[in-house]
């Protein structure tokens, strides 16, 4: 169940109204790594976590509803960098009348170049924030990345956070407002934060490489394809020791030559690793007893309730 | 700022898993009429409401703030409906073991059949809600609809309600598990419930019609044109006084001669209506000023601030 | 079956070619709130009206078929706005040439500029309209709400036209050519007296509240929470009487408290409300009853005919 | 302006109702390849062609609207097929009525799983079309094909009812119903009708190759690439004279030693064809000119009007 | 098997940034018309080719591996008119620095403009190409057309090669630079070649008209209905003989007269033509029989394996 | 440049056709987190690190062809897994013959249900692989993620693969044909050497956190707000030192409490922490100078070339 209180989590100010900025400030109220995007993410990752894992779900509706609160200060970021476009807008009758959002800008002109390049506010939404992205490319489900498994989704959530990081560093570099860049200054460093409560979070879970549950095929978890030709280098992606499972990279310089030579890889023998396929199939029974008893064992046999209010047979 | 408790607002429960109705569902958590639509959408008309209409912001945060938590309670009902699937896929290695998700049915194959026809939680969710609706469409910021004036945006309001209210309805239909369908007839309540408050606070604006502030062309507001023939209706939408503007319908029973006995409309006479083109005019100018300003009026000249804190210059 | 005459409905004219504009207007062409949106919506709600209630039939084809006549008027007036473009465009091989498309601008650098701010007419369409909003999103099949149900769709329509008339009074804004205003006045108009058709047609269904055929339920049809604290204001829509079902509003301070206090609401006993959970229960029994044979009275055991030609049984 | 009569332009039936084979059909009325894309597709590209190309502007308005025909058609045809579920659905208080909408299926099991495998018509449009294809995906402004070139266009058209062809084609596979399969029939033939129209027309055009007015450059118009090495062909493709040019087609086995030899293709000298760089130039100027000036000799200086009414200067 | 160079098959250049034009560029990197739809489309396309017809195959993977070349010298064009862009991002700390991206223009003011009409390359990109159209619109699988069918296939890939030739000539005329017109040339030409590459293969199957497989029926393939009134044209497209079945065009001046007297179209008639529905049938099962075991006899009954090595069976 | 054999990479086999499984598959070929996805994100991502990070270049090139040839691999599997479909539907004419695609199953009942849960390949693909999830949701642009900036993008493609590896080990539990099931494993296993070869190059760039340039705010690095309240829970994400820059957490029992008592937090002193405002502004400075002339260095003047030949001035 969710609370609101009218203060914001920061206290977010702007030095005047720039409609321009707010057009690119979308990018986090609607975008593809914005706040909508975090908060419904955490929030969805949450739902089966609750249950096994009630430590991991707490952490992530902790982020969610933070990441929630969030949204509303980029929104009333841009609804305040919007100051004015809404009155302006209802004085429709109003022919005469110049708007003066743009410093130095006062013809009706600026008005009319504004609304081409940033139709959004001015034709649709009467100078709000809308959810989209700064193109207008409407949020989309798809963004949000909830795939049953916590080595999956602390992953995804790393990545997330590193990617709505840089959007606020760009961000920064587009504005002047030194309130505004206060604002972008701690939503980043917010990101940065919750990269490290995630982070930490998966060094909790053991093993949490690879990631789920099933092991990797010896033959083919240590060989690098060099299928780009030309100004080729070596690093420890494909020489030395690979860092999750500390098996030996095998470089195969031409891959269409191994490839027949062992019809289509299915004669690959495994080299520089000492796993097999035994030993990767007895891990896979293991791991998978493990993992599947940690949500069978909390998984009631039918009936079933969220809240902790007695149940109907408890009572 | 939002906060969360983890006691959902609801005490929502079911009696088995069941995937088939938890897609379904899907439809209320991601889909174009569910609670995540009906969150944002108020959620984001709130933001334009705050400084000049501050009553009617709280009237729209505290119903966001609730749609929020019927996202939970949607979500969280998803995922009781799934228990058994993530448990099951976790055992990736068992290939003797046998799910019993679907009573009656133990064999592996209806696991198969149920991922063929509803793929999503169980080849990407891994048993848990998605952003999407019941097609597996992921849901989309083009659903909400916030344009910047109460009269507009609450009658969207009153229509978004309606339909989440008939989509509870028809799942009512497809559920025969009576705890699902008391939480599904909660839902539907609330929907009739928020319907009556958009209603009540829409009458509190005067005028409310025609929404915005322009008014309509007294030489075209009451003409109906008969533009589908055969087996023609007259009713009180064509015949006899209009609702909202009192005037008379003009009933046009061949419009394509109408428009060339008028050069394409243009020389049209307003008839059934008092209204002429200047009092049109004088009412556009004076309902423009008034809603204009009770915009500009609380529109800061420069520096804003979201929250109550004291400003650097009230310091 | 549809006819089309090459006149338009209305006599749509522009002054000069104005590209930015064009941008703009494709708002009302393939918009989420514009004139194809609104044709196909109606369209689409019409079949499922055509037998149990012919008169409401005969509306919505006469609207729709109108909205497709005013998409076509807006998609020329597009068209003529951007003459000049695609004559420009087709002299690809004239590298010297240069285009005077918009007033007081003859440089190259200008049309680029064009180009660059509103790539569609230049680098897609080649100077004609697009099936797009202003921000070139592709219009989307989930802008039609059609729900099987004329109190339910009939409201969506309400809400419809209140978002394509002020989108309509917005562009108003944002053109001096005296001609397009014209037309924009003519489209505007035209929704406020279709917001009227639907209007009087929904009060011609009764009941029509709530809207489809389910009650409410009396526990949580009346109360109000204040979710949303700080700043909190009272209404008609949290204080006095419920607008539609005339109960008394339940205002609740503190949800949580109600939600724990009630064993999360299932325990909650209807207030201020004469209604019961029987009376619910028959009221849907009823008028379950009566919508259900009024579309099953119609429906034909097995062989189906859409048209009034004799069937072959009658022949 | 578009006029509507209610019978259809076809005699559509149907034998009983079929819900499953309505959501196969929904893929012509809202997918990719369906009416409505036809129907838009012409609609769209006729602005373009009214003033230079009235004869083809003409046959686009006729073939559009005989497509928003058949878009009817297949609509009423789903709706014909889904008889009895809006009927069903409205009897929503009723919980031990079994709908017996599949021919020998009575269970409220079959009506559960209906849904789960086909919920648009259960969940969101309670017994109607809806504008999606086949798998729920709305309609897409993106699916319509028009670039300001009618020997562009009508390529994008043959291609166009071919696909639309062999989807009905496709359809028949899947439905035993003689009246559906007659419509269908119907339908399927009039693609081939319209196929040949716009082959017909684009015969008209000349020259109408290359597509648009700039020549290719001779020295890459013939040059076949071998990038997939292994079970190679040669074919008229390939080898021989090219078929629209009439170059001698120049097979490059290896194409990265040309690309190296040829400083990356720039050297490269023109084989096997008379145009020269020169010839191309002069081509380019020459249709260039021709080509603008059919769009520019019909476009007016300044004010324009769409239909024929007198113009104000006229008058 | 893909393999890759790190030379691109053109040498393509840039004269100086220009990320306006980059801008435009995204349109054949990403759009509907662009180097990936074209190169996804025929990779698709030619899974179902290969064992039924090996030399499409080849054709069709030869073609799109330069396709996915040609994705390469777009996208590498676009980075290299972005120069500069991605360092000065990264000067993140920077505030008196100033970007120097665009000649003659020094200011700040000029970056921020660039943002705000071309958000993705400055916030989201930080400098490169994205998977998006020149409006940001996301790159769709809803562009990619393979029906499986041959006669089907070449027609739509005959017409995306028209039109994405037609975008490289509207964007030759969007810049200066003589590098990249060099450039777009060799792209545009490709298209050319392309498209009589697919024409060549379609003519080598016989037949290929109607596409697919059935006949049309003859009552409604010659048939042309006027649905679009006033200054009518005549033309092959409704006079004379029809292109691809050699019959006799029939014009339908009321086509609403022919639906009434027909019983909706049931009772017409074949005229113009020598076909009838006996012949049609008899072809379809002709060249139903012939289509369909070019398939099957290519089909292995059980075991199936795609490369060329032995099988277990074959060891 | 790329090239094509015909070979596979991996000597992909399936027992019998099994149209459902290939539905499920589609999940790997148009999917979210499919092969086209991680192909097109590294071939993205390579266009800005060519210049300045060549190694990188290297490896996301090899690993994005790799990538192609595993999209190939899943399309090919697809493609076997429908044998039988395409010449099924190509005998177009055959009303009697019986398809016997699913075992045991051989009336055309079965093949109309499979066409109801899979429309895709019936209706549209004609038995082929298509653009789309499983879902049928087509390919987005959207799904790819490329930055600018390889911190942030090798963790988004650490994360990609994490979510593609689950999405094969999902995929495995729902086939029992032994040949799909090698493949998965070795696609699967390919995704966790991937993710090592980002994991090791990520390592290689120092600093690489926070990623991109910018410091985090030492006033906000290291709280934790508990914003979910009820059941709490503390483990490394919110006690201790927190991982990646080694601070103290700081955990806020009353997030609203802080922020009244902080003026919006503006007042918050920095705790638990050595980091202070100057040396992050320092630290910014330092890093920011590194970071763009890594990118400026290499970045040309004015004049610009992709590959390796001599420009004109080398000439």
């Amino acid at each position: 169940m969710f609370y609101h209180v009218k203060e914001l989590q920061f206290n977010a100010r702007v030095s005047k109204p720039d409609p321009r900025f707010a057009k690119l400030l979308l990018e986090q109220f609607g975008g593809g790594n914005g706040e909508l995007k975090a908060a419904m993410q955490y929030f969805v990752q949450a739902f089966g976590a609750k249950d096994p894992y009630p430590d991991k779900y707490d952490m992530l509706m902790d982020i969610a509803t933070e990441e929630f609160s969030h949204l509303e200060i980029v929104g009333a970021t841009i609804q305040m960098l919007l100051t004015g476009v809404n009155g302006e807008l209802k004085d429709a009758a109003g022919t005469d009348e110049i708007m003066q959002l743009l410093d130095g800008k006062t013809k009706k002109e600026s008005f009319i170049h504004e609304a081409m390049t940033n139709p959004h506010f001015l034709v649709t939404s009467g100078g709000g924030p809308l959810v989209t992205d700064s193109n207008g490319i409407p949020w989309s489900g798809a963004y949000v990345n909830a795939m049953g498994d916590l080595t999956v989704d602390l992953r995804s959530n790393i990545a997330a956070e590193s990617r709505a990081k840089i959007v606020y560093e760009y961000l920064m570099k587009l504005t002047d407002d030194p309130y505004v860049k206060e604002t972008l200054g701690f939503l980043m460093t917010r990101e940065v934060a919750h990269f490290q409560m995630f982070q930490a979070a998966l060094k909790t879970i053991e093993p949490n490489f690879p990631p789920a549950v099933l092991q990797s095929d010896p033959r083919y978890s240590n060989t690098y394809y060099n299928l780009s030709s030309g100004n080729d280098f070596r690093g420890p992606w494909n020489e030395g020791v690979s860092p999750g499972l500390g098996e030996t990279w095998q470089y195969i310089e031409d891959p269409l030559k191994q490839v027949i030579e062992t019809n289509g890889l299915l004669d690959l023998e495994p080299k520089g690793t000492k796993r097999t396929l035994e030993s990767m199939q007895e891990a896979d029974k293991k791991l998978s007893a493990i993992r599947s008893s940690e949500v069978k064992e909390v998984s009631p046999p039918a009936e079933n309730q969220w809240s902790t209010f007695l149940t109907e047979e408890q009572k």
